[in-house]
């Protein structure tokens, strides 16, 4: 911390205190922070934030588990439109899910993290976490890992797997093409399920996290995961090629398909605009999502120990519960999804707020990084004081 | 704590030890404490204890969520009778009930705190929070605040009206005359589902909670909760007009209509006495309740992670289930109701221990005072060791 | 502390850490301590560590709730066979059963530990609680503690009476005898249930914990239960002749009989050996179970709040889910089961370590003894390196 960051960009007017919190934060870190911050309220952009090198303003991160909330608007999109139906059997769309005792689950078992489906026995490789349609193919053949019903768990590499392959199955696409054409595109949003060649050139790699001393006495406290267990299995350590989360945006495959639980790559301004134009109006455009199907897929569905976390953990549908276990001030309802590097982006209906939040570096610890729980505490303060 | 508040009143013999730790308590709370303490044993009144104001042996106090003791008895009653069936779906007693995904749910997940029903987008008036018609109506066509099954919440200020609406459908009477006709007038007792012009008199409004400066210190350090969440919305503060818990019983018009979730006014010999009536023989009358009855209505029917406390809770029907979480050490089955200010009011049917307790000011925290333990387990341990 | 004990026995190469682990326990234990481990890799013996008297080697004991992971190896065989289904009512097999509610209840329910029957209101006696038939007559007039479906709850003495019964009904023949001729005689386990006159002169006796000044001032500081309570009823405390765990194996009607539940008389060896042969190849005779069973056996079932532990437990079918709280660097599907005295034993499939552990003197704390931790991690590690 020998040298200081710059804050970069504007904040409106009632949101002075934000800029306050990202400064405090900025002036915690490391000196070569990078991250960024974006908030709407009601459509209007009213935090633009950003520290680090040159160019931080426009650079794309990996998002990781937030591109789980990119994928799930599609979904949500389609069961809007009446496409999918939440409580169809998946084998009504997708027949060859039905082995193995999985006949009985729904769509909405799925979204909800109820499947028990968190990976394969054997694994996958680097270039199968790419594709979805191939974690899918062998998620169909799998035994799910606990009684369907009795219990959940967080299915952080395949969700968006499980879900795009009914989502593939009903339209004939993929959820990476319609991402594109009915959310992405229309919007001019910097959150891609698939990054594209041209913006490439900001794209900007992780980096891995860089605890203290006194952080890193911590993380050696903690009891050693073995390399079978469920969790190492819903994060593919156990593979033959085990997979390091902070490294996994390094695969050009990984950016160019952009694979629906972990792929994504996004900007603070692209996180944030996203779940602004899903639950209001943005540049004049009819929120993408009714009030109606918001409340469905912000409603709480699964909720209590979680057997991948091993702790408590709320789920709504294919979105994080935001307000039961992230961000407890949030309105009931509130949905996003955050991101292993640190990212946190949700939805906020009853204030109108849109918040995103990423970092270059791993924060610590894994998960939403803490940091979001000021920033976001006083990104709702202003909403609610302004709105 | 300059002055000795005196101890009243009278125990049986075996139950001095209960008589020690009221004045224990008193000595430990401000020079204005005011409380009340009852207990029977299988038909006898072996505790009955008073400190405060002369006329406090008298007194009345709003007793809050205490109140759905007396109204689930009506419930139960009715179950007991054949009037109300227990896991009939809700609309075919109130078909206007079955919008928004609500037809499935059944009269038990009602009393279970399953329905997802913890209040409305709106909020309550004033008003309206003292007409359980009017909290049913607006609750018929609320969307439930979760996927109904999927979990549980507390039903702070609405499970009562929703009850009381299947009981009103029913019978063509309302929770508080039947509780008036079956349960208050044949034993006299001094609990109020309405409180009747004549006992005015004896009523002693609530007073708020006077924490000390380390309790301040520690309600400080709490993190501020949002004016939208689940549980502001359970508990009615993200209301045009929030509701002010303390205060509640200020408003005549709750103590005289009683609304069934929170309305209710008594003493500790009326709580007690009610659960004795309940569960035992009380002035030679046949217990309200036979003991399959009482069975039924102490099961557990959810435990675990509550989405509105944020926090373990174990519900049986209408009742809390008493000895799970809050008086441990008491038998299975064991059923009651705390109440906001410190009331906590129960029975223990394997002594045969019915228990009342209530205060003038808020306790320090809300919900059952930790007072509450002392006292009981005093009481409990005395029932055991005269019975 | 006074004078070495000295571990006897072997380890294979690889594992001598657990060698070294087993004699720092054993430093760090009262010299009176006597104990015993022994583990297999994919059907070969590694370690065979022992301390104490002489004799200890070749000793037995009583190894309370591990005698669970015998009896339901049996249910699994039998599942495994077509000859029961868990699917079915429990009633198809028991028609006795289905009273007070509990028609719908199925052999994965019971397994589960989902049914609510972990007692009887009045309790057993001495003599009742060695026989399953009596346990399971009684408790199929009993009401479920809680509502069938809404949780679970640890059926400590009783689960396997309950599994038991469904077992003779479908067989005409005990689970104990069951398993002497599947399972005990061909392998030569030292594992009973029911142990033979010729063994009895092996068997030593339970001894009590015996906890140091710190120990005993935790065990004072907690809070007293209660003879009622759910806890109290799971562990027929409230009976008119209360159950003292540890003196239960004292009786040589428990050790004759060998009720499934807790009545098994083993060694180290014997636990071992057992799910060695379960899971894998021992002495060229193929696995016990097939994958597919094992898979179904080990996958969770029931996991968060126990009503009756009061705290988070983790149930497989029959067995307990030994990779989600006891042991959690095991791989997912571990198996197994503890016991009251320190007892713990499993398969850990994924690495194909069998693990056995007992003791003659009661751990500190009650349950799992917390050195199987220690024990249990580096048997883990040496597979996981030599396999």
């Amino acid at each position: 911390m020998t040298q200081d960051i710059a804050v970069h960009g504007t904040v409106a007017d009632g949101f002075e205190a934000v800029r306050e919190e990202f400064a405090a934060l900025v002036a915690r870190e490391r000196d070569d922070y990078e991250g960024q911050l974006c908030a709407y309220v009601r459509g209007r952009r009213v935090v633009d934030l950003w520290a680090g090198d040159v160019g931080a303003g426009d650079a794309l991160y990996g998002v990781f588990s937030a591109t789980k909330g990119a994928a799930h608007l599609v979904t949500a999109l389609l069961v809007q439109d009446g496409t999918l139906d939440l409580d169809r059997k998946v084998t009504y769309y997708w027949p060859e899910f039905g082995t193995e005792g999985k006949g009985e689950l729904t769509l909405r078992d799925l979204l909800a993290h109820r499947a028990g489906l968190v990976g394969t026995d054997a694994g996958f490789t680097r270039a199968e976490l790419a594709d979805d349609r191939v974690i899918a193919e062998h998620l169909a053949d799998q035994r799910p890992f606990w009684r369907p019903g009795a219990a959940f768990g967080y299915h952080a590499l395949v969700i968006g797997a499980l879900t795009g392959e009914v989502v593939r199955r009903a339209t004939g696409r993929t959820v990476q093409d319609l991402y594109e054409d009915r959310v992405r595109a229309p919007y001019g949003l910097d959150f891609h399920l698939g990054l594209p060649a041209t913006a490439e050139s900001r794209f900007r790699g992780p980096q891995p996290m860089a605890p203290t001393p006194d952080e890193q006495a911590f993380l050696d406290s903690l009891p050693k995961d073995g390399p079978h267990t469920l969790t190492a299995i819903a994060f593919n350590r156990h593979a033959a090629e085990p997979t390091d989360m902070a490294r996994l945006h390094e695969d050009p495959l990984i950016r160019a398909k952009g694979p629906a639980s972990v792929g994504g790559v996004a900007s603070a301004r692209g996180l944030a605009r996203m779940y602004a134009a899903m639950t209001g109006e943005v540049d004049g455009k009819a929120p993408l999502l009714k009030a109606d199907t918001v409340a469905e897929f912000g409603r709480i569905h699964s909720a209590g120990y979680d057997l991948v976390a091993r702790g408590h953990m709320s789920f709504a549908l294919g979105f994080q519960a935001t307000a039961d276990l992230w961000h407890p001030f949030l309105g009931a309802g509130a949905l996003g999804h955050s991101g292993a590097n640190g990212t946190q982006a949700f939805a906020d209906p009853r204030t109108g707020l849109a918040y995103g939040y990423t970092r270059r570096r791993f924060g610590f610890t894994p998960g939403a990084a803490p940091e979001n729980d000021r920033l976001a505490r006083a990104a709702h303060q202003a909403a609610l004081a302004t709105g």
